[in-house]
């Protein structure tokens, strides 16, 4: 096992009717800015119980966080923090308006000239952050429980992280009840999404990290369980609350300890969205499948232990087990409804040099053993067709 | 699953050589208790790299922390941190010593006039408390990442806990090194603690908290697995790794969240401690294969999960089944060197009336029902016998 640091001191509140907490939450005196994406909020009443549970707080609004948050828009809450002179921030949704609201916080107190320098350098600029608390409606990402962000510039179509202590969520409050109304799609996404988390952090090489692997494996068990239920039964609070704890604990840092990392798909997935804004978690269910395959050498001992622990697949040559596991992580993608080649999405062989450009662009070589340049993704992004 | 929340700050420096991070973690200009148990420390060379990481900051040593720390000997701890104004308490060792110095850490800054108040009444009245650190040397207890502690009156034989966000350690050293040359006998009770803490938490009635039984049945598969390594090849790095991150997630409070917790095992064996000194684990050892088979009823359907998850046991009757699986739980102790059985202590059913009037006299009834009286205690530790 690799040597270690871990903290991660947000406060989760999980359960039924736990919005109404902002009231002690949110300090007294804040002055808010209260960040969401589209209407969905205001139909399903969380708009209504957020705002009552604020109460007489100032409460500046910011509505329009897109999925895959732009840097163009996110710059413009700036002003307002800037202005108003707002001293918390409050993202309500999902992880596209968490990520965002941890950008607006960090940009807000940043004291160098270009905000948009916190994304090239990772975070690493980033000095101060206004404090932020995150009201989630969507299990997937993450963010509620992690310092990491994600954003895009629309006008280079450049997808970039960065990460900080200084915007780890202060709270979390997670109610499975407003996931109950959400798309067929954004559950689906949301599934793939935390289950491709886990395997960027489980599916390397082994360390003798026992724990995390039956930790990592638990959550993928758990997704893969849960997930098909959430579908056929959408108003089912125990399988919403599953799905919600499991999402979160799949990326708040805990499975990942002395262990190492892959994240390749991630970096790959990113150009897809950024050229051709397909969902994140589309773009990882296209890339893993194919990714697993070109790397089955390196990652050969836990790819047998993955068939074996999570699937059940002990009969047949390693090989055979291997890829049956493979094809049954693509199966599973494809019952929840998310399409797992690049053809399906109108991307064509034609199209794979360009997507290998622009990551070389963003910076290579990606993977554990830092093994996959762009030839190595032009083939993964090729047999993906 | 039931409404929770969640919040764990503790940082956890994980690793070779993380005792030296000291030097950082201690503020600079921190007066600090460096307080620990008996000799193990000074012949292992713990000693000397504490003190070599805390530099020329000024410290008082207190030795002598017992097993099951005792109040009268904490309080001379106190006596001291407050004639020399300390504002720092460091802990190293293993769960008494943090347990203890959690207390000491409560006790310096109690406004009441009885700090014994503290135990009976579990932690409400605390309202402040020394900063306080850990290099932990021995794992089992999961003191080193939760708030909770155990303290002794040795005069008159009560073992009781306290609890408070206020004791919480800032951050725990968790070096796997240092658990290298522990006695075979302080292993194999670490190990067992760390299994009844998730069986405490795990095996009572289900609540559709499908990730939480995933993450406990993979900390116990755990610990059946590495277990028996640490006996067998005590040197070997990642075994003691696996078992000291596996001890300290056993009992952080995160495989808790949502769901039902029974600690009757724990409440009974504290009663066996505190009369026969019986090492804490040990007692567990005695009373949880017991308590299981008369709770069989209203633990049934988690029993079975038990068995076939944890132990592969899927063939037989229902009955059968659990039987099978609490079989192997008392045969799992056995094989780490745990006795599981009364009379190989020397206590007798001649006994046994005694001890459960004494747990009477500090509370019931226990179990995640309260169907555990007075009577229900006796019948447990007679066939225990």
């Amino acid at each position: 096992m690799q040597n270690f640091e871990y903290q991660n001191s947000t406060r989760i509140v999980f359960g039924k009717g736990t919005i109404a907490r902002l009231e002690d939450l949110v300090p007294a005196d804040a002055r808010v800015l209260f960040a969401f994406g589209g209407g969905s909020i205001r139909k399903n009443g969380v708009y209504d119980e957020v705002r009552a549970a604020l109460g007489k707080r100032t409460v500046e609004e910011f509505s329009g966080i897109e999925p895959n948050p732009r840097f163009e828009t996110l710059m413009k809450a700036v002003e307002v923090v800037k202005a108003k002179k707002l001293d918390f921030l409050l993202a309500v949704g999902g992880g596209s308006v968490v990520d965002g609201t941890k950008f607006i916080a960090a940009a807000a107190r940043y004291e160098g000239n270009d905000p948009w320098q916190i994304l090239l350098d990772a975070g690493a600029s980033v000095k101060d952050a206004v404090p932020l608390g995150v009201v989630l409606t969507l299990p997937a990402t993450g963010s509620e429980m992690n310092s990491t962000s994600v954003v895009t510039r629309g006008a280079t179509q450049d997808k970039l992280h960065f990460a900080s202590p200084k915007v780890l969520p202060l709270f979390s409050i997670l109610d499975p009840e407003t996931t109950f109304t959400l798309p067929e799609r954004q559950v689906a996404n949301g599934v793939v999404d935390a289950f491709v988390h886990v395997v960027e952090q489980y599916l390397t090489y082994p360390v003798g990290a026992a724990l995390q692997d039956r930790q990592a494996e638990g959550i993928l068990l758990t997704l893969i369980e849960e997930g098909p239920k959430a579908l056929a039964a959408p108003k089912d609070y125990n399988v919403r609350a599953n799905i919600m704890w499991t999402a979160t604990q799949a990326l708040n840092g805990l499975i990942g300890v002395g262990v190492p990392q892959d994240w390749a798909t991630h970096m790959i997935g990113h150009e897809l969205t950024a050229k051709y804004e397909m969902d994140h978690a589309v773009t990882l269910a296209v890339v893993l499948p194919s990714l697993l395959r070109k790397q089955k050498a390196t990652k050969r001992e836990k790819l047998v232990q993955y068939a074996d622990r999570v699937w059940g697949i002990r009969t047949g040559s390693e090989d055979e087990r291997i890829e049956a596991g493979i094809a049954k992580t693509e199966e599973f993608f494809r019952a929840m409804g998310v399409k797992t080649r690049l053809s399906e999405h109108n991307i064509l062989a034609s199209d794979v040099a360009q997507i290998a450009a622009a990551r070389e662009r963003h910076g290579l070589p990606l993977g554990e053993h830092g093994d996959i340049g762009r030839k190595e993704i032009e083939e993964i992004l090729e047999a993906a067709v």
